[in-house]
């Protein structure tokens, strides 16, 4: 019941599992403390692509750097405060360019699990 | 199952409900989309307080600005790119003070519904 802040300067990202690209994440809230969300942050490298069917509802907060989202005929393209919502089922291809991104995730339910099962 | 994509630009804030200050809010993904999380953009004006207790698990991301959450003893202060996480229950005291502030929420379950309850 604790109010909380979390910055990416106190993140110990990891490579995203299920790929070998220059993904990474770091959960701040997930799982592991009881609730239903997960919270995280999300830096992809340049160049990078990343396709995958949702397992969960996803909002991705774009903080820097600009991301691409393709979904079949549409793609969108989101810079720093915009946000991305990508619903469970949804099989879409993330893409960045010559920036990268830093992002902020929620998810709901916890992906990690939903990743796993 | 689509993927979407919101900005600030897109969006008309309307006045935080159950408060009569310069706080607005807009929600781009609610209970009238089906799913089980709320997702929009808050408008803080300058010197601004909002006393509340969490009807639903809120993640604030600030995309501009600063606003400071307190809870009982301990304050948190976050500036852009910084995540702050109200979990239900928890009753805190949202500020800000000369910038004001932007952020992006994401609320389980759906704030507007908990409100009305």
């Amino acid at each position: 019941m604790k109010v909380q802040k979390f910055s990416i300067a106190d993140v110990n990202l990891v490579r995203s599992p299920g790929q070998s690209g220059d993904i990474f994440v770091a959960n701040m809230v997930d799982e592991r403390h009881g609730g239903h969300i997960t919270i995280g942050y999300g830096r992809y490298a340049p160049e990078q692509t990343l396709t995958e069917t949702m397992a969960v509802d996803d909002v991705m907060i774009v903080l820097e750097g600009r991301i691409a989202v393709s979904m079949g005929a549409g793609t969108v393209e989101a810079g720093p405060g915009e946000i991305v919502y990508m619903p469970k089922g949804a099989s879409v291809t993330i893409t960045t360019e010559g920036e990268g991104a830093l992002t902020a995730y929620v998810t709901y339910p916890h992906w990690a699990e939903a990743h796993e099962s």
